[in-house]
C-alpha cells in the first residue's frame, strides 16, 4: 500500500477536511500518478453532499486529474515515468461487454468504475478521487497529455467538462455549415462553445444572463441569445441542426426544441435533481426532432479530444485555488461565481495532521 | 364546380349529418376520384369535435381514401380513368421548400394542405375530406394502389395508420436482427406490428390489455408484454433497438425508455392532448438514448409503403361500416371497441336530403 493525502467529506453536511488514506501498490497494469491539478466539477459537490443519494464516506471527490507518472507496472508499455497524463471520470470498467469492446466504456453494461464514490471491479472497494496527492489507475484509463506545461491547470477540466461536451458534438457530426446551439455558459457550456467553434460550426450561445454576452463571444460564439427574451428567441425557430443543452436546473425544453430544424437533435448532458417540465410531443412529431442524452465519452474519444485540443491550443478558462479553498469554491460554484472552472493546485496540499 | 355529397360536423357538439357541397372542377394537374372506402382515424374525431382547437365548420373528415379515377387534367400523365388510387392526409404542399424538394411534404416548411380542415395553397379555402362521394386532388398527392379489388377496404387505413407506422420504422432502419417494440395495439399499433414483422424484426407488442395477447401474436408479434406488469417489463430492460410508441394518452415514457439499449430510439407518433409525465434525463443520458417524433410520411414513401404492403399481402384489420354509422363508430372508437379500424363503405352514402 502507498500512503496518500487528500481532502475528504465525512458526511453530507460537514465541510471537506484533510484526510489520509491508503492506495494500492501499482499492479502489473497500473500507473501511479502524482497529481498536479484537479478540476472542481459540480458532480463533486453533488456527491460530497449526497445530493444524488448513496454516497459512501469518507468521500474524496475529483475526476479532472492532470499529473506526472511516478511508477508503472511491469505490463505497462504506453506510459513511462515522467510522462504527463490525465485521468477523467472513469478508472476502470468490465472491459468485456459490447460497449467496452466498442470503446464506449462510459456505457459499460456491467457498470464502469467511477474515479470516486464507485466500486472497484474486483475488490468492490470504494474509489477515492483526485483531491489527493497521487492516484493509481489501470493503464487503459490513463490519457496522454501533450499540451505545454504552463497550460496543465487549464487542461484538467477537459477530462470531464471537455469530453462531456465533445462527445455529443462528435456523435451528431457537428462541423462546418452547421448551426449549433449551446445552452448555458458554465463549466460545460464554455467548453461546448470553444469546441463547437473549433469544429467549424456557427455557434449560438443561449444564456439567461445578459452580462455573459461579451464573454461568450470572446469564447467563440457567433451569436448570443438571452433565452428569457422571446423577441431574441423567435428569429431562431426551426433553424438549428444541433443543440447541446448543458443546463442541469429544470427548465422549459420546448423553448429550445422549437428552435431545431426538421431532424434536428437536442442532447442533454446535465442531469437535473428534479425533472424538467415535460416537453410537448407535438414539438418532436411535427419536425421529426430528437431529444437525446449523452454521458462523458469513451477513453479513445477522450484521447481524441485531448489531441484535438492540444493541436488547437484549446483549454478551459480556469481559476486556480488552493486545496484548503475547496469549501469556499463550492459555495461560489453554487452562485455560478466562477469563470468557468475552479482547479485545485495540488502543490498546495499539506500532509494531513491526522496522517 | 362539381356537386358532392358527404357527412359533416356542423359544430363540436353535434353529430355528423348528411351534407352537400361543391368541389372544384379538375384543373390541369388534378385527378377526380370516386371514393369507394374511407378509413376512420382518431384524428377525424379530434377535429370534428374541435379537440385540438381551430376546427372550421362544416367539417368533412376522412383522410384514408381509396377510390377510382373518373377524370384527369390535361397535364396528368401518371393516372388514367379507371385506375385504383389512394389519398392520405395531404392533398397539397408548397412544393418548393427544402422539405418538399426532399420528398418530405409532411414537414413542408410553409405548411402542407391537409385533406380536411386545412387551407388550400392558393385559395386558402377550407378543405373537405373523404367522408364524401368524390374528391379532386393534385396529381402529386395521389397514390397508386395495386392490391387486389377485394382488399380495397382494408387498404384504406394504410394511407394514414400504415404510413405513420412505416415511416419511423424505415427512418430508424428496422430490419432483421433488430428487437423492436410497438406500444399500443390500436389502429397505428396493429399496423406497426404487421410492418415491423414484415421487415424482419423481432417484434414485442406492449399493451395494457391482457386480452389482446393472442391477437397481437396473430398479427405478427413474437412476444407480447402487459406493460402494467413490472415482472413482465423488467426482463426487457436495455434490450430494444427501437420502440414505436403509438399511444396518444398521457403515460409514463420512462417505463419504455428504460427498455432501450444504448443508442436506442423511441419514436412518438401519438400526440396527447395533455403532456406525458416528464421523462427523466438520466434515462436518456446514461445510455445515450433518444426520444423522437414522427409525422405520417412523404408521398414517395407512402407509395413505397403501399407497394411494400401489396407485394406482401399486408392490409389493415378492418370493420366496414355504413356512412350513417359514423357517429356510433366514434363512440365505439372512444371505448377502443374496434379491431382495428373502421372503414366507411362509401357505396352506402345516399345523396343528402339537403342537396
Amino acid at each position: 500500500m502507498t500512503h496518500a493525502h487528500g481532502y475528504a467529506a465525512h458526511s453530507a453536511t460537514t465541510p471537506l477536511v484533510p484526510f489520509s488514506f491508503e492506495r494500492r501498490e501499482p499492479g502489473e497494469h497500473d500507473v501511479a500518478i502524482d497529481i498536479l491539478h484537479c478540476g472542481v466539477c459540480h458532480s463533486d459537490l453533488h456527491t460530497a453532499r449526497n445530493e444524488w443519494g448513496g454516497a459512501v464516506y469518507p468521500c474524496v471527490p475529483g475526476h479532472e486529474i492532470v499529473g506526472t507518472v511516478t511508477r508503472v507496472g511491469a505490463a505497462v508499455t504506453a506510459f513511462a515515468v515522467g510522462d504527463t497524463v490525465g485521468v477523467g471520470c472513469m478508472v476502470d470498467s468490465c472491459q468485456r461487454c459490447d460497449s467496452c469492446a466498442e470503446g464506449l466504456e462510459q456505457y459499460c453494461e456491467n457498470g464502469f468504475t467511477g474515479t470516486y464514490d464507485s466500486k472497484e471491479q474486483v475488490s468492490r472497494a470504494n474509489t477515492l478521487g483526485g483531491y489527493s496527492d497521487h492516484i493509481v489507475v489501470n493503464d487503459k484509463f490513463v490519457l496522454r497529455i501533450t499540451h505545454p506545461p504552463e497550460q496543465l491547470a487549464a487542461v484538467a477540466p477537459l477530462l470531464c467538462a471537455g469530453i462531456t461536451s465533445y462527445s455529443p458534438l462528435r456523435e451528431w457530426k457537428v462541423g462546418p455549415g452547421m448551426k449549433v446551439g449551446i445552452v448555458g455558459l458554465g463549466g460545460l457550456g464554455h467548453m461546448g462553445v470553444k469546441l463547437a467553434a473549433a469544429m467549424g460550426a456557427h455557434v449560438v450561445l443561449f444564456t439567461t444572463s445578459p452580462n455573459k454576452v461579451e464573454d461568450a463571444k470572446r469564447l467563440g460564439a457567433t451569436e448570443v441569445v438571452v433565452s428569457t427574451n422571446p423577441a431574441e428567441m423567435k428569429p431562431h425557430r426551426n433553424s438549428f441542426d444541433f443543440i447541446l443543452n448543458t443546463v442541469a436546473a429544470p427548465h422549459n425544453l420546448d423553448a429550445f426544441l422549437s428552435l431545431l430544424k426538421r431532424d434536428g437533435t437536442m442532447t442533454l448532458v446535465g442531469a437535473p435533481a428534479t425533472p424538467h417540465p415535460s416537453p410537448g410531443a407535438f414539438n418532436l412529431i411535427f419536425k421529426r426532432r430528437r431529444l437525446a442524452g449523452s454521458l462523458i465519452g469513451g477513453i479513445a474519444e477522450t484521447q481524441e479530444m485531448l489531441d484535438f485540443c492540444a493541436q488547437r491550443g484549446i483549454v478551459s478558462d480556469v481559476e486556480p485555488i488552493p486545496m484548503s479553498g475547496i469549501n469556499d469554491a463550492y459555495e461560489r460554484m453554487l452562485r455560478s461565481d466562477v469563470k468557468y472552472r475552479f482547479v485545485v493546485d495540488m502543490s498546495t496540499l499539506q500532509p494531513s495532521s491526522s496522517s
